[in-house]
């Protein structure tokens, strides 16, 4: 995996995220790769309320989780999230969650850009989606260090 | 507890609502009573969209709830509600959380009116005052029968 | 579609499952379809309690979505859902959420069977995968009475 | 008010944690007071699992909220908190939700302490009972760094 264009979110299990089962709920994991990608756009572009405030509202249109192992409460989770494709008025973000460098599960959330008065689609303004492609390959220290 | 002034409304517990200590967590029932309340608000007052289209929105200004037994998942739970006081541009609603006709929790929520463009506070609409009390004491057949 | 094998479960969007886009959070339905599944496992299945009576535990190993049109506040949805495939220790869940017969939503869910005390891969046991099976056709009383 | 017995816990509001009115949930506080209770807990006491590690469950037997402000998404909030009161198998715990300075809530939680096996009232266990009370008067390094 291409550690370059990861961009790493940390989240602590919650007691409220866990269920009967004893372990992290699954709809949990939903709300984490939220906050990584919100946390991404934060880092890159300005954060969410920059692009909102541009007039544009970005849409969740699709969703994919493979839970690999359990995840219990207190549990220090890493959101290893990035920009994976942005195109017309659609982009897609990648996800992968860790814990101790161990994969506990893998995801990808699939979004649209509309208009935020008319709520009809709109390309990926060509700022957003700069920051967007920038925040994939964003300037590696060790790369540079091993070239 | 006089009954004829509660409105019940029906909840069962999801299994996302637990939580590792392998109860319904603490913070699903202000869901709960939230549910119930809209619930209460459509039978008597025709519900909060009707509210809202009349430029009224209601904020919650306060919660307290106490908690005497666990509920846990797949129970069927009755929440009992009704509006307890209503003046100026505060209302307060009361709730009973029952499971088999056993007290499981009881609580209360304080709202404030406001004006949904401004968001100052305005007066609890006379047509909604109304409704609200009217909901506090609905015509009770089984209380006729009796007479 | 064909309806036969679908069972359908209602669900009523609470405030509390709405976001500051005015619709429903992407997360929610999430809840919804393990709700749905619930119901449906209930129906022909006995229950999730039933199942964990027998020392088997259900775990959800993927989920997916994706999101056609957005649900506001106090929608009332009918999730439709069907055990889609079962064999070895995996099964499959498939879900179509509607608002007066219009696609909301689809997904799917994949789950894994456990044994409850070990937490170790157990095939679905044979009486589950029957049941699993027959929900995914029950008899159909409106088309045998056309019959 | 006390400064030096207030822990201090932040928080960033989720967009999950937002509603339809386009503020935080008011059951989202609840919540981030248990997470700043965990957070309590782990500075003071070593942690809510030492605690479930001696055998020793904290049920949440009681909620008090006042909501005196709202917060939007991506709010930086701090959650002051403290264990306000201990004695025999009860205790509580005191919250301040503030954003720059500025109170936004206030509240509480009642908790009583169970045997995890038997779920009987147990008392607090004097060592807990001296973290959580070494927890309201902690060291203060700036204090002695003045004296």
């Amino acid at each position: 995996m291409e550690i370059d264009g990861w961009f790493p979110h940390t989240v602590r299990v919650r007691f409220a995220e866990t269920d009967a089962q004893g372990i992290a709920h699954h709809a949990s994991y939903v709300v984490w790769l939220e906050e990584a990608r919100v946390a991404h756009l934060a880092a890159v572009a300005g954060g969410y309320a920059a692009i909102r405030a541009r007039g544009i509202e970005a849409l969740t249109t699709g969703i994919e989780l493979t839970y690999e192992r359990a995840a219990v409460f207190d549990d220090v989770l890493t959101v290893l999230v990035r920009c994976g494709e942005a195109r017309g008025a659609r982009f897609r973000y990648e996800y992968v969650v860790e814990r101790d460098g161990e994969r506990v599960a893998t995801g990808s959330t699939r979004h649209a850009t509309v208009d935020a008065a008319t709520r009809r689609p709109v390309r990926v303004p060509d700022w957003l989606l700069a920051d967007l492609l920038s925040g994939q390959v964003p300037p590696s220290p060790s790369s540079s260090e091993t070239s």
